[in-house]
């Protein structure tokens, strides 16, 4: 791969497989909000997005890596890799930052989960480029739904024209994990806005050289409101103070970037330490209510983690990708079942050799795995706001909750996984910067620490979203399960594999109620400690339970006459990895339960 | 961590435990061969070594990457990083380039078990660095058993002074993994040395700017020989010839580099792609026999691999001293088990969160897994070579072989994974360049890949180690095991861990079994797919019995009178490690296991 080439690769059969054949996400264009979108309109919309990637996210990531974003320590300003601003011009123009937006606002109003989609192929072009308008999105959804008038009015245009861009300014320097923490504070003008003062790390797209303007989303604590995540406001402080009414932009509000992070990966993005009022001159205005700034910011968290989780399967797929087409081409070795022949005439290519079939079907198991798990999960969503049955939008909200963790989570970790199969695959040549697969590993580790860290999740997950409505959101997930089961189990081709994944969801069960036993004995820590452990295991189940349903969707198809070669080949690889997935990753499953059931706590006993 | 500074750091009272306490090492001292060297002086060397790696491999490690090497397009010659020559000198004057070698070649000879200790501690100091005396140690050793008198006599003191450095040269563009497909050839000159000339690949140290003179052991294939590894001969080409009587320096052989690799890491060692006799004047000289060049490789290789082996547990130990220290000091969040109160009165070390804690132990639990395997396999290299008692030496060699790929791809593999566990321990600062656990990341990668794949280390377990004496090694060292547990299975404290290992060791002995099933059924494909997975199952196995031995050694010395308070603290903690492994970490080789056993064959059927 030359300098300036792009690695993006796209499975464009499996994805339209997911989405039209097994979550049939056409029937949301039978709901009322969805009306104007048709299976059509979504594909061509598909098209446009991978032409993009190939014409101008594809071919920037390598750009983004090596030349990195550049901070001028005396203006102050951040110059973004070249080629950042042309992308997100085409970006806008091509109508995917405001694609899921409703149309009062501007947007296309299209399903969320084929926004997902667009999250996926994105990142697996260019995940620090997409963080540019994933972030500005975000503050986006923020001031649509939380912000005064004026600020809709005003801001939302600017925005979704891609004249100006947006921020989550959330953490500081002693206050990640534990964001309640945070020191930044607000001070009340005569005329309504704030006086903002503080310090926040690592935001990401905190300064660049492409918007006219750049709106930060800020937490800060209104003086004499109280200590802890109770006490934390939301305030939209512009880079450039701005008419209310008109969008002129006017002096520069009194913040600035004190230095950019120099990290692993993601080098395209700015990763931005942000200084706010060191002039006493930074003005702020309040989004929503005073104190209620966490619920806003969660709300948004939410959508945030699915993005999350999106990159870490695009990062995985695209990798995947990658290392598969190697290896069909790199020739090395010979057949170990031909006779051993000192000549060169019977070298094969490296897919051939059982190892290396059995690393690319690990990561395309999980792949296909994580792409099943997104897309649900995204759906959900959209069933959640739109669906017109009450009974069923309760079910799918409560599914998305469920879900949200395990997706954030189990994509990220088993994504980046995923990745240093694909450097493997690729030997020696993985650990070069001639391959892309060393960038995809350095990149995509940043996605199991943002946007909450996996053991956040993990938390997440056991102290609050399998306890909704005293757990039968949860028992609801694996009754529907067991369904999965009841309807396939005929099929003799996978019967014995939806009794392998039968057995792992009563395990889940079990480790479920062994936790909440545990949880009763009041040691909190004990309670806890296995959180991700358990959160891994459900994942790797609720993925086997999809990828069979996929198999035994296959087996339909396969039943069907007149299938192309091209189809027949497709369905019976799907079959492939929902029994690899069954029988050689989903065993995992087992180990990590292994660690929620032992009444072993030694790591809480040891002294460090 | 200011640039320059050391993330340099060691648990010396854990080496030295499993040195002296655990191996019992000191039993070499009796042995003729080792009658120079006792504890004390032992561990005054290891006082030096810790202090080479605190004043010069340490600092000189975030300048290797940072800095990296340079290669200059027309001189051809490579700068290495500031420091490098300053280093390799310390590195030589206190005695461990040769600190295993002969008392007849100039050497110390020293147990390599201990030089083994100081290859782990120079790797957490500064891996990169470390392969150049590490592949001139190699290069230096191949001449000593193989070479004329001439090379030993001329060539031998000029390494030993640290004068000349060294390489191994194998790898082709298209001959990584199948090194006998190399293309280099070998033409015999009148005066019987030979013309070289070929391309060779991912040289490490391939060029530097600090030695007088560099010996390549370059594989090349003498024309009219055998086509494949049977017609590889091995040669030593000099970067500049010299006097084969004084040493003394004349003009430049027909060889350079021809550029560097880019890599995602080890940035302070030069990777070079090498280009002999392209004006056809590149002299090299035959070392041993004709043909015999692969032999001569692979006894050296073995070495290597033990070599890779200890980088694993070199990068993952020190990657995870610095993420316990960091989690010691970083204050953030509240105790779970707290009641919630708004103020920062309460905040706690992250050490202290139930999911820190258990990142934290698995990574210590794998660290001591990794070291008392490697310290075990090159205890047996030593009792191979120089046992008194014939029987001892063969059962030593025995294990040694068997070991070894186990060592190099289990340590490789769990270490890089531990590191990433440190990476999430840090949260974001863990994805930044102002910690160093990401440099240990990208530094770590190439160890699963170099030396052999942990694909090709599979392999050789069980298609060459197993197989030893019709299976007799393996099955002895399972009974080996059988005795670890009858003899601590009194052991109250122990007695649930030793019965979980014994039933993992049966499950491997059945495991062995239906692997040799399957292959006797004659599908070499399906025999060998799940090579990988059993290395690992074995080696977590492996691994638990030695921790559990640990444990119960831990246990005596708790029994016994007047320990310290730190010695209490230490045995009490060798415990909980050993059940963290057992009830965490093991079941791992259950779903690893799975894998083996499982009749699914679906990614042999996978349409790529």
């Amino acid at each position: 791969m030359a300098a300036g080439t792009s690695s993006f690769m796209v499975d464009r059969r499996e994805i339209e497989f997911v989405l039209f054949e097994y979550l049939k996400i056409q029937r949301l264009f039978d709901l009322p909000y969805y009306s104007d979108h048709s299976i059509e309109s979504m594909t061509e919309m598909l098209t446009s997005a991978i032409t993009l990637c190939q014409q101008h996210l594809g071919p920037l990531n390598k750009v983004g890596d090596r030349v990195g974003c550049v901070h001028n320590k005396e203006t102050k300003a951040v110059t973004t890799p070249p080629g950042t601003q042309d992308a997100y011009k085409h970006f806008v123009e091509n109508g995917f930052l405001t694609l899921a937006d409703p149309a009062e606002a501007g947007g296309l109003q299209a399903p969320g989960v084929i926004a997902s989609v667009f999250m996926e192929i994105f990142s697996s072009a260019n995940q620090a480029f997409t963080m540019y308008p994933g972030l500005t999105k975000s503050a986006s959804h923020v001031i649509l739904q939380f912000g005064e008038d004026w600020m809709k009015k005003t801001c939302i245009p600017k925005i979704a024209s891609g004249s100006w861009t947006g921020t989550m300014c959330l953490t500081e320097p002693s206050a990640g994990s534990a964001v309640g923490d945070l020191r930044s504070t607000a001070k009340r003008n005569a005329d309504g806005s704030f006086l903002i003062k503080g310090v926040k790390q690592w935001i990401s797209g905190g300064d660049n050289d492409f918007a006219e303007n750049i709106l930060h989303l800020v937490l800060a604590r209104i003086e004499g409101a109280p200590a802890g995540i109770e006490g934390v406001s939301l305030f939209l402080v512009p880079k450039f103070r701005f008419d209310k009414n008109t969008g002129a932009i006017k002096e520069k509000n009194d913040l600035y970037c004190i230095s950019l992070e120099e990290k692993m990966g993601i080098h395209g993005n700015s990763t931005c330490l942000m200084g706010f009022g060191d002039n006493n001159a930074c003005q702020g205005f309040l989004i929503g209510k005073e104190n209620q700034g966490i619920t806003y910011m969660f709300l948004m968290m939410n959508e945030a983690r699915i993005g999350v989780g999106l990159q870490g399967l695009g990062q995985a797929s695209v990798a995947f990708l990658n290392a598969e087409q190697y290896a069909k081409e790199r020739i090395q070795g010979v057949d170990i079942a031909a006779k051993k022949d000192g000549s060169n005439s019977n070298r094969i290519a490296i897919v051939n050799h059982p190892d290396v079939k059995r690393m690319l079907l690990r990561q395309r198991s999980l792949v296909e795995g994580m792409r099943a798990l997104c897309y649900t999960t995204a759906l959900m969503h959209d069933e959640s706001l739109h669906a017109t049955d009450k009974a069923q939008q309760k079910i799918a909200h409560g599914f998305l909750e469920l879900l949200t963790p395990v997706m954030k989570a189990w994509c990220t970790d088993m994504g980046f996984y995923s990745i240093v199969q694909s450097i493997q695959t690729y030997g020696g040549y993985g650990f070069t910067k001639d391959y892309p697969v060393e960038q995809l590993l350095r990149d995509s580790k940043i996605t199991s620490i943002y946007e909450g860290t996996n053991g956040i999740q993990a938390l997440d997950l056991i102290g609050r979203k399998m306890r909704m409505e005293e757990g039968a959101i949860f028992m609801a997930w694996l009754e529907k399960q067991g369904k999965v089961i009841e309807s396939h189990k005929k099929k003799k081709e996978i019967a014995k594999d939806l009794a392998v994944f039968g057995e792992s969801l009563m395990s889940i069960g079990a480790a479920a109620k062994h936790m909440g036993e545990v949880a009763k004995k009041g040691n909190k820590h004990a309670a806890v400690v296995n959180a991700y452990p358990f959160l891994m295991a459900f994942g790797h189940t609720i993925v086997c339970g999809m990828l069979l349903e996929q198999a035994a969707l296959a087996l339909e198809k396969l039943a069907e006459n007149k299938l192309s070669a091209a189809d027949k080949r497709f369905y019976n690889n799907k079959i492939k990895t929902a029994k690899f997935f069954t029988h050689h990753i989903l065993p995992e499953a087992k180990s990590f339960l292994a660690n929620v059931l032992s009444q072993d706590v030694s790591c809480l006993e040891f002294e460090f």
